[in-house]
């Protein structure tokens, strides 16, 4: 079985609202030459995604009120609440902190926003990609969330395209030949934390490419998929 | 910044009660022609740490009574019930299905349950690979948890060796200078999903080695640094 690498891509300047990133990532995975291939998978931070997409609005983050209202703005539902700390639940479906209004690595009086549709925002990269290096990629946009009972972030996918979010092995055999009853795995997200590993917080790195993933997993998909219907939830 | 990579160790035999699970990762990575180097971090899944270990227990998987009776048993605190599935907590602290109670890729008519001081079988594991290779080595024993709100399994840690479970990169600078006030990340369970990406659920591989990460990751730490302290925990 092949291995998997993945690989920090550096060098992508500080992205600014109207900037095409898939244009940026695919001039800075040039200028350290590793060229994309097909079945890499790219993964890019919400953050710069949200730059490029001007989902940036003004915020004191000195201001406590603004900032709340900013969140609950961002929100559905409010799940928990503790000091300053709101668990919500976004648009998308995408429980987490803050409903992923951002303060970090974002300039000093404005906040980032979620993308409107990270699975969009995913498509169009790809379609760059595709259409700059012949390339045919999956993409994921990934953030950065907390998760209930375990300490400690990871980052997840919260936009994926031509790669599955989901990969469903339930009916397939385990190794005695009993049918492995669910085995549904968000490979999505473990790409993402992959990723993160290679990308760090702290040192600015804002995209990294995934290569030897299983072929089969490369297809239409939606960040969606990773939701937990409301009904089937037994923690919302 | 280097490439990650991520190498499925193949040709581990099945394993049994009273093996020396170190001795056959060491041997199979040694027939693949992959040998250790220091600051790899070795992933092994539970699954094979169990089997060696002899935390196997006889059920019938049609006696759903049994079979309830055994999580209750691996249990310290039932979180919720739906038709057969309990989320409960384990005596570790790990909030998952079934107290870990396993049925998947174990003979007919046994049960794996979690291993007793999992960050031990991680020690253990890494001491017999310096021993046999000289190689200073992180070890991380994986299992497969679902998650509140997200659908879909994931890989996660329940014990380390020589790695860190969770590195704080809190007071640290963004790439604007400004602080991260919270950037806690769970680098343990994102290598442990790394390692899943390559081992895959129905190919029975046991094993991986992630090479390539942060060098100061490598010290002393606790899969209980990845339990979030009950009092600080808003949905247990």
């Amino acid at each position: 079985m092949p291995a998997l690498t993945i690989i920090p891509i550096d060098g992508i300047p500080e992205v600014r609202p109207g900037d095409s990133l898939a244009d940026l990532v695919v001039d800075a995975a040039g200028a350290q030459r590793t060229p994309f291939q097909d079945h890499d998978c790219v993964v890019v931070t919400q953050k710069v995604v949200s730059k490029a997409e001007n989902r940036l609005v003004p915020l004191d983050p000195d201001d406590a009120a603004a900032r709340r209202e900013l969140v609950e703005s961002e929100s559905v539902r409010v799940l928990r609440r503790r000091g300053d700390l709101i668990i919500s639940e976004t648009r998308h479906g995408f429980v987490c902190a803050n409903a992923g209004v951002d303060l970090s690595n974002v300039d000093a009086g404005s906040a980032a926003l979620l993308p409107l549709d990270p699975d969009r925002s995913a498509r169009r990269i790809r379609d760059i990609v595709r259409a700059r290096t012949g390339a045919s990629v999956g993409v994921i946009v990934s953030d950065t969330f907390g998760r209930a009972w375990r300490t400690g972030l990871t980052d997840v996918a919260i936009g994926v395209a031509g790669i599955a979010a989901v990969v469903d092995l339930r009916g397939e055999l385990d190794a005695n030949g009993r049918e492995l009853h669910v085995t549904e795995v968000a490979v999505a997200d473990e790409i993402a934390g992959a990723a993160e590993l290679v990308m760090g917080k702290a040192s600015g790195l804002a995209a990294a490419i995934v290569r030897g993933l299983d072929v089969a997993w490369f297809r239409d998909a939606s960040a969606r998929d990773l939701v937990r219907p409301t009904a089937e939830d037994l923690f919302r």
